[in-house]
């Protein structure tokens, strides 16, 4: 965890936090959430925005990392939003995280045996073959994507889409 | 697919539209790039943003619904931003498409068994069990997304986080 210190002397540390928003899908939101990122210094690690059950909202999920004096203040901000229905801190809450990425990965037809056994062994689904690359479409837990990415590093990775996190309430709560 | 009319009288159609990018991973690119859809009266539908496999540069796809005919411009405003290192029409283009949704869905003791059926059918895993739920992880080609919510809507959809679309190039390529 880095540490920054302050104009005031005091130390504060960085950290990354997971904040959920509930929101109304219309022009000009997600620019205003950004701002409020922005101008307290956070920077935005990955954004999630897609159309919640009922079209007219959309949710978000954002990772974001930055001075955590700061960040309850990040957080009124966002309630304080105009169409922002809901914003809460979700980095300590109990819920189901998944990812999802798509990698490409150097196989050439001596190592594809292998990167097809690695991909296996992580529940990967080959979704598509080139002449010298395997593309894979893996889900999880954010660590095991990380886990993932530095495996086939040793077989080359060309490229990696990652969907940044998604949450969802446990048992039966609603986020 | 809805007909606007413009001032000058030509009758134009509001299109879907993919955009990948690729950017610096710095703070205000995002709002930068928001702002060029936001002026063209563009809404952003779906946005992803995560890390590259190259943490200082991020990847973004998004899909946006606008007037046809000044996306044009739209890609050329991205292209020209600082900090945009690429930014490119992947509507037509041939790639792999991947969506991750986490859905959760009513399900009593009495139904439960007729939810396990039809998440076994769309090869989706159950991630999480309420008193009155299951939760759901599914992936695939945003059409499959669309289907899995309307069949789940008879038993009674909860809640649903869905990634947005994701694209990587096919075979070898590199987006």
């Amino acid at each position: 965890m880095a540490v920054n210190v302050e104009r005031n002397g005091q130390a504060t540390a960085m950290k990354k936090h997971t904040i959920s928003l509930y929101v109304s899908n219309k022009p000009g939101v997600l620019i205003r959430i950004a701002l409020v990122f922005a101008r307290r210094g956070f920077n935005i690690d990955s954004l999630v925005v897609s159309a919640a059950h009922d079209p007219s909202f959309s949710r978000m999920t954002v990772v974001a990392t930055g001075n955590e004096s700061t960040f309850d203040q990040i957080l009124k901000q966002l309630s304080k939003l105009v169409d922002v229905i809901e914003a809460r801190d979700a980095t300590l809450e109990d819920v189901v995280q998944r990812e999802l990425a798509l990698v490409k990965i150097l196989a050439t037809p001596e190592t594809r045996g292998e990167v097809f056994q690695v991909a296996n062994a992580f529940k990967s689904d080959v979704v598509d073959i080139g002449a010298n690359t395997i593309t894979i479409m893996t889900t999880g837990k954010p660590a095991k994507m990380d886990a993932i990415n530095s495996v086939f590093d040793k077989y080359g990775v060309v490229e990696v889409v990652r969907s940044g996190k998604l949450l969802i309430g446990r048992g039966d709560s609603i986020m």
